[in-house]
């Protein structure tokens, strides 16, 4: 166990904020609710980034990139928009400071007051489709696929590293298209992207399903989801989908001359991950031993930490070790060769699991003799010599074979804790055991879903996609149901 | 000419006003001095990203995030700072909005007032200087070498698209090291990857050199920086980089222990680049038909137009360009082949020469028969007859000679408007007729500079490094001088 990292059992929560601290991954700022994201963690989101964007190209979309402010009028727009959004915000009041006229330090200028407050965006429809509405003449400006990697706020009571933070980095995309059919067609296109993203490269399975009015985005018509199970037992929403109807157009009057030459409103579909999704990452995989990093999103996926009693005895390693790093860059691994002579073999096998390096190679000058390495999976906290020769493509097929069994374990303990249930008791129980998904029958009623929340804090996390029809009794009112919607306690 | 676009010579200004809307680059937003970032403008911009962020990383940095909010305290910590940046900003008082108990729409919560102002990040030196406290300790913990990819925002009365804009987008680098002399080094590194950057990727030259300490950021110690000279006679500040000594870690109290236990100060760099670079860019190489973009950061490198009568005809040019496409495609040459069955050829020409393609093919069937390609470069509008065998071979070539050719088409502008100049009488008259950059004498006075400034508007712009010494007498005020300084009008 790593040093002063508490276990899961122990206590969950704790593991996770210590984890993301000792990993590098994040921390506190200065400013309230705001995280500092470390070059470790960074590294990581930009691999998501990368491999995102290149996702978002290849179905279309380009980038562009819209004000972080938001004039306070625009929320107001769309009612239930700003019902649902708009409250919990930063508000810029004044654009100058000047000299305390009392003493040391600044205070803001009163008379540098804006004449009409600015918002720091929480999500960009409004500011977006205001803008929409100089671009859209005609149906030949139709669809319009557009993507942002941006900032945003949301003024967050209670925040946690990476899960909830006032501030944190997402991509929003917002497109406009000249039918409901079409914009129905991106929605769920998109949410395949976000889960197909999730799946292969995170090793997460996820849950594709549909939000209940209650959970719904506000201002859209259908919210679409992908919910990840950690190992607490508790949901996490990991990406979302909106189909928005023709409500921003509306309220922005963004109307479009159809191939008939007639006017209409166009309809709309927004959707997003964020940051939060390195959350996920850490809470589907990690253990107590610190990170476990899929191959695909690890900075690092090879170190190599040679083993020597001697300062002579580095040199003679390095000269072995140096080749064996090129011939592994040139595959294209990202390797890190710890040949820090102030740190003894033990700390840095320590520090590298903490950092969840997917493979560990230890080398010392009888295995040079012998022609052997020591080879460490971090999944499954193995190890084993293997030859030197071929020693590449071995890592190579390593790497695989990891990424795939993380997977397959994560995929195993979501099948494990996803419990059908026919009895509110049954409910009851399974939440103050082991916690998981529980597909059970809903009477479709917001007021039911309102009295399971309050009584046993789990929530509706989505109707999911593809569910069998099947006659059933609501577990809480016993009234008729044709469908099993899944239940959960969330972050 | 482009339609719309006013020429250079009528009205510089407008013509590039104009220029970044036509093009589809930029626009301006529902906010005061906010820019939107279109499409076709941030695909340029994502270009610059990924170079630049290549060349940060060859050269040892790596990303991180701090705050987007800075406390209104730290900006008075540094006193130079404080003067020199925090006064023109966005200041967030509030966190909270509610319904308008007189109405529709909301208002500003009186309740939720912070207890300390927070500020939208103009630069982040404060912020990460508070935060490296924390991170460094001992000499082992340096250098710290991190990069920052950003939103700021200033609050400025005059802004223009790219060119001066309240936010905009950059990079920022805050560096830590246990010496001045490896902190100075960093500094020049740096100034030395941005003017590779500028020279070999946006084929504008620029001049590398040290600010007076009147135009010196705000807490540096020295500040370095590249100057390019635009196509008005202005010169254009397209990066800078600065040694910031040990102002911010006394400033935030961030001392290490060096390798001989004792306790010193910190010293630091940063230094950055922004969308402003859009803004030099455009107005390095473009003309009065539009932008001009050099191939190593254009979009679309090719566009292939076919010229036809009858659709059937499309149809056979298209079973021959779409095997020309992919070839292309396949030595990494980003191609469009714009079959666009509304829109004619002629104005397929204009709009891909608006938008600076440096290669357009144009392929009709008396072409397909002849076995040849008409070719037509942007930069010097010539368009001539090549066989088709080995195009593909033929345009590789062709986009390199085309970088070149608008790197040394700027460089003799930059040579034709450097003047070595020994009277004020002539200078002044060069200020009034063509603009360039202004060899002169200068005493080395603040007040020297005032004056010029405020009799002429030309300012120095640096002073050059690597440039020799040479007694001379200052131009304004006749006394003596050593070196010549750079003087001109700028952006």
């Amino acid at each position: 166990m790593a040093q002063n990292l508490p276990s899961r059992a122990e206590n969950y929560s704790e593991w996770y904020n210590a984890l993301v601290r000792l990993a590098d991954l994040a921390d506190h700022s200065a400013v309230r609710g705001c995280m500092i994201i470390k070059p470790y963690g960074y590294a990581i989101w930009e691999k998501m980034q990368r491999i995102l964007d290149d996702m978002f190209k290849d179905t279309g979309h380009v980038n562009a990139y819209f004000p972080l402010f938001i004039p306070k009028s625009f929320l107001s727009k769309e009612a239930e928009h700003v019902e649902g959004f708009a409250k919990e915000c930063a508000i810029v009041t004044h654009h100058r400071l000047m000299n305390d006229p009392n003493g040391k330090g600044v205070v803001v200028d009163p008379e540098a007051k804006l004449e009409e407050e600015l918002i720091v965006r929480p999500t960009s429809e409004t500011i977006i489709w205001h803008t929409y509405k100089d671009w859209i003449q005609s149906y030949r400006d139709l669809p319009l696929l557009i993507n942002q990697w941006a900032n945003v706020v949301r003024w967050e009571m209670r925040t946690r590293l990476f899960l909830r933070t006032a501030e944190f980095l997402w991509q929003e995309g917002h497109t406009a298209h000249a039918t409901a059919q079409e914009a129905i067609a991106e929605t769920e296109k998109m949410l395949e992207v976000y889960a197909t993203f999730a799946e292969k490269y995170m090793a997460m399975p996820v849950i594709r399903g549909i939000k209940t009015p209650n959970e719904r985005f506000a201002g859209a018509v259908e919210t679409y989801c992908i919910e990840a199970l950690m190992q607490d037992g508790k949901a996490l929403q990991a990406g979302t989908s909106h189909f928005l109807g023709q409500n921003f157009a509306k309220a922005f009057d963004v109307k479009f001359l159809n191939a008939q030459n007639q006017e209409e409103y166009v309809w709309a579909t927004s959707w997003g991950v964020s940051t939060r999704l390195m959350g996920a990452l850490i809470m589907s995989h990690s253990d107590d031993n610190g990170l476990v990093l899929p191959p695909l999103l690890a900075p690092i996926q090879v170190v190599i930490v040679p083993v020597y009693k001697k300062n002579e005895e580095l040199n003679a390693l390095s000269d072995y070790i140096r080749p064996l790093v090129e011939s592994l860059k040139k595959v294209n691994i990202s390797v890190r060769y710890d040949d820090d002579d102030t740190k003894r073999p033990g700390w840095k096998f320590t520090e590298w699991e903490l950092k969840g390096v997917p493979i560990r190679l230890t080398i010392g000058s009888r295995d040079v003799a012998n022609n052997e390495i020591e080879v460490y999976r971090r999944d499954t906290c193995q190890k084993w010599m293997v030859p030197a020769d071929n020693i590449v493509a071995y890592v190579e097929k390593l790497l695989v074979e990891i990424q795939n069994n993380i997977y397959q374990t994560a995929k195993e303990r979501l099948d494990k804790f996803s419990f059908y249930v026919d009895s509110y008791k049954e409910f009851q129980e399974i939440l103050e055991t082991t916690g998981g998904f529980i597909y059970a029958h809903w009477d479709g009623s917001p007021a039911t879903e309102e009295a399971i929340k309050e009584e046993t804090k789990a929530t509706i996390r989505c109707i999911p996609l593809n569910s069998p029809e099947e006659e059933g009794k609501c577990i809480y009112s016993g009234n008729p149901s044709r469908k099993r919607v899944i239940f959960a306690r969330a972050y």
